[in-house]
Formats: structure tokens, sequence, C-alpha cells
């Protein structure tokens, strides 16, 4: 039964889960040009040598350096291809020279001679990289458990790696329920409600590294539940539930998830969402988040990520954080750990003034929108005009826009409409 | 002809660039389901009113708010359907109902009547949103100028946004040059060298919100790269050329960029990477990046990836910073800028340490690897171990390890080949 008065904090539900779940995700190899991204499941190691024999640091001619011993030797009617030959940065040269001397320091006759500066001196090896001065077997190229970025590629390539093992992905199966949704792009008639968590759902698991699995939206009814679920647990590693965790329907999709399998947590002591319910079903982890958007937001994003990143073995997010000013005061409810979104903007002086938007008077498109998030600790409570915050960045700091400036930084000629007459982003009464 | 003592700064090369260079990105419509990371060209506001008409705050009954005017009514002999109907959270009811008594405060009779607690009190409009209270139309969705996340997707969904008008994304075209290079995953013989710029280019342009287009390897001959300029030009927006800028051939193609269009600028103060050549051929930016893998990740790094944000009317890219405290003395050029690559570590008490990676000494895999970088400026020559510097971030702070914990954390079982003998990280003499 839930209980919201006694429920458990986001690390207790984790742990809760994570004691009865330590997945072992499959090792699969694949190409370096699909890598990006994935998460390696061991050190990688070069297998290639370069330069393979020698390469000339720099442009100019190689020559044999015993002929420089005794000093300068005359040059003038040496020959291309006997006596020297061209080498410019990274080529190789024949194996009867050892040297290279640089272009800045030749001058060609026209008679086909050399001229050459006079404080040229030739040692063996000179301007010339040896074998293996830029990668040789057993190089290190990149680290197990750190995701793939386009530099690790270049690495990879260098080293003379075809295919990667990596972690597989885990497959997340989302299902959205609720009888009065429709789908994104269908006009709700009366009593209806947009289905707007599948398409951010989807893209949210592809940024944690999981590959989504959207199933089709379930109506309100036990048989329709279960056969959605009994359709996505063959496929899936992990299945989200999403909607019907309000009292009255909750309590059936709990009851149902128990008859399948364990509840573990039913309540979280974190909003907005905190009726979500973790199960496990067979080794498989089952969680019903609440269906309002912001809700299925905040349960995805401290949740289902934690999930993901469990499975990938990959430690938890940690967001680029800034310091930033309160610009009004902000309720947080004390006995929770509370999600409020904000609007960060800087001041003149470089500040940062952060806009709170609270999710029960903003306008959502406003909410959703935001630049910045603050999660609450529980017994933390308000926070007030002026106070310090470190708040979690949802954006690049050069998208932070100066505290004054329309939001929108719209091209010259790029028409924009013009708000709403009356629209000041409060949320009508 | 190329004077590198001469050399313009990052700063002097965009701006002689993006004087001659103003692009207007059209604006295409694209389906919400691929809107993701593309950039709106114009404000959205909503076209949806939700809920349509109303919906119940919470799971509960609806009820006649008139019938409560004098006091609690006999509702014992109740009939559902006629007094009152079930609505649950986010649901509509029947027009002859107003307001909603939450289930908490209602027992239902076996009889088939209710009782309802002592102290309820129904009011008009009770516990009911009233249509348009999640969002009406003309409310903000997102603005111009800011990338697409999963959130504002919802934004659009629930707005009822079927298509997106976005600046158009610029094709890039990366030409690799080199007649010792050959394509990664074939092993070098004698004299070759491997082309591992092509798929570290192709992703960092992806990341940066461009269409990369990726030639094949072209060989040192001019005609050869004649024909790729021609083949490349009327397909892409902007063309990268890479190698072939080494000071003998490089003078032959900045020759014949001067010859096709003109050569804006020759040579960079900054470092690796300092013979480049920024030009244009008719309305297009055409521009040589040295060939090294670490000239050309820095090239693409400061000055692609600006042309690609001037393009798509974005800011110049902030990275996190971190401060973090040199590990060893870091040599920089002083009268260049200059990229240097580190290696992030956390200490016990919390401090960032900075282990510098220079590219002459270092193995190249460890380079590319790097977690952090740094920008010297022009005239700020050397740093000092203990000196304390802004890092840019190159992974998530969760990914930074223990100060002398070893990099790689693999899973339990997941097999790791152990380093090579005598391997330490350094490029052998």
């Amino acid at each position: 039964m839930l209980d919201l008065d006694h429920a458990r904090s986001k690390t207790e539900a984790l742990l809760a889960l994570f004691d009865r779940w330590a997945p072992r995700p499959p090792v699969e190899m694949v190409p370096i040009a699909e890598a990006i991204g994935r998460v390696p499941a061991q050190d990688l190691h070069s297998r290639n040598t370069l330069p393979v024999v020698r390469a000339s640091m720099m442009d100019g001619i190689a020559v044999v350096s015993e002929r420089f011993r005794g000093g300068l030797p005359d040059t003038s009617r040496w020959v291309e291809g006997k006596d020297f030959v061209r080498a410019d940065t990274g080529d190789d040269f024949d194996d009867r020279f050892d040297a290279v001397i640089p272009i800045e320091e030749v001058t060609f006759l026209p008679s086909g001679g050399l001229r050459l500066d006079d404080e040229v001196a030739v040692a063996p090896g000179a301007c010339v990289r040896p074998s293996g001065s830029l990668i040789q077997p057993g190089d290190p190229l990149l680290v197990a458990g750190l995701p793939i970025r386009p530099c690790d590629l270049a690495a990879l390539a260098i080293g003379g790696i075809t295919e990667v093992p990596v972690r597989r992905r885990p497959v997340v199966a989302f299902i959205p329920t609720g009888s009065e949704l429709v789908p994104a792009g269908t006009t709700p008639q009366r009593g209806q409600n947009v289905d707007c968590n599948s398409l951010m759902a989807r893209h949210l698991l592809l940024e944690m590294g999981a590959v989504p699995l959207s199933l089709p939206i379930v109506k309100d009814r036990i048989e329709d539940l279960e056969s959605a679920l009994d359709q996505a647990l063959p496929q899936a590693d992990i299945v989200v539930l999403n909607g019907g965790s309000s009292k009255g329907g909750e309590d059936v999709t709990a009851t149902m998830l128990g008859r399948r399998g364990e509840v573990l947590v039913h309540g979280i002591a974190a909003g907005p969402g905190r009726p979500m319910c973790l199960s496990m079903i067979g080794d498989k982890p089952v969680i019903n988040l609440p269906g309002p958007v912001v809700a299925a937001f905040h349960g995805l994003d401290w949740c289902i990520r934690a999930v993901v990143s469990r499975y990938l073995g990959l430690p938890m997010l940690r967001r680029p954080q800034v310091r930033a000013v309160l610009a009004e005061d902000m309720p947080c409810p004390k006995r929770i750990c509370f999600l409020c979104r904000l609007q960060v903007t800087r001041a003149p002086d470089g500040t940062l003034i952060a806009h709170p938007l609270p999710f029960r008077s903003v306008r959502i498109g406003l909410w959703l929108n935001a630049n910045g998030q603050f999660v609450s600790e529980v017994g933390q409570g308000d926070h007030r005009k002026g106070d310090v915050l470190d708040v979690e960045l949802l954006c690049g700091e050069e998208f932070i826009r100066p505290e004054g400036e329309p939001a929108s930084p719209a091209l010259p000629g790029e028409a924009s409409p013009p708000p709403r007459e009356g629209n000041d982003g409060r949320r009508h009464p």
C-alpha cells in the first residue's frame, strides 16, 4: 500500500533495487565507425607500429650522414636519386639514406647539384622519426568504462583496431498508459490528453546510452497493462510503465507488479513524482513512473538514468554546476527532496541569477525549457531570494543570456510570431 | 607565402573570414521525432488547449456543488452515474458535475450510496483544473537559436507542434590528403601512414551540428587535389582540406586556393597546427588544416567549430571548466596560443590535479584520451608545477578518477590485457 508519509529516499530506493539486481552486460564487437558513445569492455592497445620504418620530421632531402663526417662535402654535382632524395614531412625514404636536411638549408642549383648552408651538420638519424615513435604495439589507446569520444576513435584508427569490444546497451521499454492519452500530433478532444512523455523518454534514454523501445499507448485496463508487459519483458532489459501511478490507479499497477514479481519500493521521498513503484519481475527491473510530464521527467532523470548507468557500469551523472543567486523565493517541501527548475541569466557584473520556475504556477513550456535545475535535499525546505545555489546546468554556458535580454536569439530576418497579448508567463487562474 | 613569424591570432583569423562570410542558413521543416539537436529558426508557441475542458485534480468523485450549498447532503442513497461519477486524476467528467471530492473523504456503502467525511465542503470548481490550465494557445514552447533537447520535444508535443522550422545544417566536406595515407583498418606498410583524422572529424562535425561529407583520400598531386575540390564544392557549404600544409606542400595548396579564390589567412599563431590556410572560393570557406592528428584536432576544435557555429547562428562553445593544480611543469611556446592536453585526477582532499601530456613526449593514445585541455594565451608562455589552471573538461566530472587509481574501471570479469612490459607511457627515444 502506498504510504507517502514514510516514503524512502532516492538513495534507499536505488540501493534496494541494486541489492537485487547486479546486471552483467554481455560484450559485443562493433566496428569503430559505429563505436561513438559506446562503453569499451576492456582496455585497448595498439597493434600498429608507426612510422613503420621511419619518417622525415620535416620537408627536406634525405642524405647519407657518413658523407658529412669530415665536414660539408662538395654537393655541387650531386644527383637526385643517387646522392640524395626529396623527403617531406612524414615521408619514408630509401635505406641508403639515414638523415634529413631541412629544405630551408638547401638551394637547388640550375645545373642539378645542391648548395647547402655553411652551418649544416648531419648526424646519423638527424631530423628522422624512428620506427614506432608515433605508436607501437602495446601502446595504450583507450580504457574500459569510458564512453568513446571522437578523439578516441582517432586513437583506435592509428592503433589498427577495427572492432571494439563494448558493453551491450540495455533495451529499455517505455509504455505510456492512460485511457485519456492520444499520440503526439493528434489534436486532443474533450477528455483527452497528449502523450508527450514517449518522445522525451526516447531521447533521454538515447542520451543515457540505452536502446529505447517505445511501445504504443495502453488503456487503463489491467488486462491491457498485463499484455503490454508480456510484450515488453522478453524484448527489454528494463521496463518503464508510465502513468497510472496516482492513488487509485497505482494500487492496481503495484498489485499487478507484486503478483508478477516483487515490489521493492512504493513511494519515494522525491518530487515531483512521489508515487513511484520499483519492482523486479524475474531478473528485470520494472519501474512505474507517474504520468504528469514534470514527474515523468524527474523519475527518468534520477531513477531510470541511475538504472541504465548501473547496467553499463558507468558512474552516476554529475552535470556541470554553476553558482547562482536566487532572484525570488523558491518554495521546496521540507520532507522530500525536490526538483526545482530554473532559468539562469547573467547579470552585467558576471553574477549568475537563477529565476525559479515553480511547476504549479509557471507555463509548462517554460518549465520544460529551463536551462538549469536544483535538487533540494530532504530536510532543507524553502530557499530565499538572495540565497546562493549550486545549479545544474542543462545547456552549455555559452547559451546563458544576459539578465533582462529577450530569450530568443533569432537571426536577422527570422520571423518569430509575437507572443500572445497578456501572456505573462504565468498560468492562468 | 607562409610567414609563421607574423602569423595572425585565432580571433584575427576568424574575423578576417567572418568579415567576408555571413551565411544565412535556409530554414527547413523537420518532424518533431527528428528534431533533437536541431536549432529552431523561430520561437514556437502552443496551438493546443489542455485540459480541453477540465480535468480532475485528484482521484475522487465528481459532484454538483450546488447540492452542498446548505451543508452536507444525505448521500446514503446516491446513485453512481446520476448523483456522482468517478473522476480520477486527469479525468474529464459530465457537464452536470462541477466539483470533485477526493477519494480519501468518500466511503462507498455496500448498499450503493456514499458516506462523506463530516468536514467535506464543496465549492464550485473544487479540485478541478480548468480548461487551459496546463497549456493554452500562444504559450511559449521554445525559443529560436537554442538546440532542441529531450524536454523541449515534450513541450512541442504538448503544444500540438508536429513539425519544427529549423536552420539547415551546413554540409562540411572533409578531404584527407597525403600519398602516404591508407584508410583506417588497413595495416600500414613501409612508408604508409593511417588516416585516423577522417573518422575523428566526422564525429566532431556531428557534435558541432554539421552534416559531415567524408571524401576519399587524395594523393599529393595538384590535379587530384583540384578534382577533389571540384567534387566537394557543389555539395558542401564548407570544405576542409586536411594535410599537405607543411612548408613544401602547403605553398602548393595555398597557391591553388589563391588561384581559385582568395586566401584570407595563411599561418596562425596557434599550435599545434600553425601552418593553416583560410580561404574563400566563391561564397564558401575552404580551410586547409595540417595533417598530424594533434594539429588536425586543434584546427577542428577552434576553427571549424567556430565556422559551423557561425553558420548555425550559435554562440561559441564554452566547455565546462574546473580549477586544477598542475602536477608538473608545462612548457608552452610564448609567441603563440598553445593547446595543452591534460589528464585530470582528484586528490583525496577533493583538489583536482592536472597532469600535462606534452604531445612530443607522451604516447599518442594518451594525448587523444585526455580528459582535459588548457589553451595558453599568446604571451603567456610556460606554466609551472603548482600553478592553478582553469581546465576545459572533455568528459563528465563523474569520470574524473582518484589520483593514483588505475584509469581503467573494468567491471569484474571483464578481461583487460596487461600493459606491455616496460611501457611507461613515454615515447621511446
